[in-house]
């Protein structure tokens, strides 16, 4: 692996705090591959014998049953997945596929899982991960339950503008299938979603968004910490 | 607190491998009340101060959002809630009811975090129960957004036959309000998913489930263990 690899994943709320021997052990035992794009990384039901780091390209978590699929996340770089399930040493509830090419860190599960009982900065921050992720899909189950698709539609839209420092206009950064997918509709719920949008202050014109009128888009959208935010400690 | 209470907190998997004096302190500042039927015992956006153990009863967890409310989770005895908040010294996402008079011990959540970096058998145990935590939600999200309303409605009732040994007979657990929001549905659409289910193998008489043909009601709720189980450790 790279030195400048190593520096990213080491700067990693989840390595950072590890001693160095540990840090050290843990990345010799793991490797880095580039994937092509569309390539099946994981498969939900095998188990869960890699935690993956995303260096490069863009990751989505997708679940499958019978027909139907959906996405559940989409991991950018540089950032881990699937740490739950490498910890309860359990099947992947979920599948895994690259969006891009895409440059991935190989960590073998049972060395993760060493790492964790000797090393305490790691405990911590493998339960800090575990805990964030946790509540970050508590806040998706609640945005599912709670928010009709036109609402759901507005505060993702409200949240990708705030994220580019309140910008009025932004492209979407990822297809409409697999927005509308992750956001819990089919795409032709999600294009009745965007034109009820017009009304309340959202132009859209292929990819590109234009919020015309934030107030009128808040007020629809109503975006509350305890739903949108992806971190929330105070 | 009661001898018989400590032991049966002792004995939940969070706390058994945990040194002696750790788990004696941590109970130290521990203390447990009684709370009547219907009392809100934390509420969503609130500083995370306890971890709660129910030892008696009933404990609603649930979400808000405008005037909308929607059922997460119900904690029965012994079992604890919200771990993940209590770890992150985070806001609850959710709100906490009881169902019914229930018997709660308050465990301070700073005693809890310094439990966590003091002892490592709670360290592991504490990473394990905020893993199936997380993987739970994972099925829940996943269930509400691949299934429609009858097959959740389906699986649910094949998942609670089970869990009576198999029955073709049982009662339901929870009033159907509950259920409902519990299923992601409005109690309209859950009494319609009801009456789908009748061509499906499925006879209700108010409280009262029975399974007239489980061959029928597998075929259409195709229960999986990446979505249904409530622990699913190979």
């Amino acid at each position: 692996m790279r030195e400048e690899d190593r520096a990213e994943i080491r700067n990693l709320p989840l390595f950072r705090d590890m001693a160095s021997p540990a840090f050290d052990a843990l990345m010799h035992a793991a490797y880095d591959q580039v994937f092509p794009a569309q390539l099946e990384l994981i498969r939900q039901g095998e188990g869960a014998n890699f935690l993956h780091v995303v260096l490069e390209g863009a990751v989505e978590l997708y679940a499958r049953w019978r027909e139907h699929e959906t996405t559940m996340a989409v991991v950018q770089p540089v950032a881990t997945f699937i740490l739950a399930a490498c910890m309860r040493d359990a099947p992947y509830l979920m599948s895994a596929r690259t969006l891009q090419r895409s440059r991935i860190v190989l960590i073998p599960a049972v060395d993760v899982r060493a790492a964790f009982a000797r090393d305490p900065g790691f405990a911590m921050a493998a339960v800090q991960e575990l805990s964030e992720g946790y509540r970050s899909l508590v806040r998706h189950a609640k945005n599912l339950k709670l928010r009709n698709a036109r609402e759901r539609l507005g505060a993702y839209l409200l949240q990708k503008s705030q994220e580019a420092g309140e910008a009025k206009g932004f492209v979407l950064p990822q297809e409409k299938r697999l927005l509308a997918s992750y956001l819990g509709m089919t795409p032709e719920s999600l294009s009745r979603a965007f034109k009820a949008l017009k009304a309340h202050g959202v132009h859209i014109d292929g990819m590109r968004v234009i919020i015309t009128d934030p107030a009128a888009l808040r007020a629809l959208a109503q975006p509350d910490s305890l739903l949108d935010a992806v971190l929330n400690i105070p």
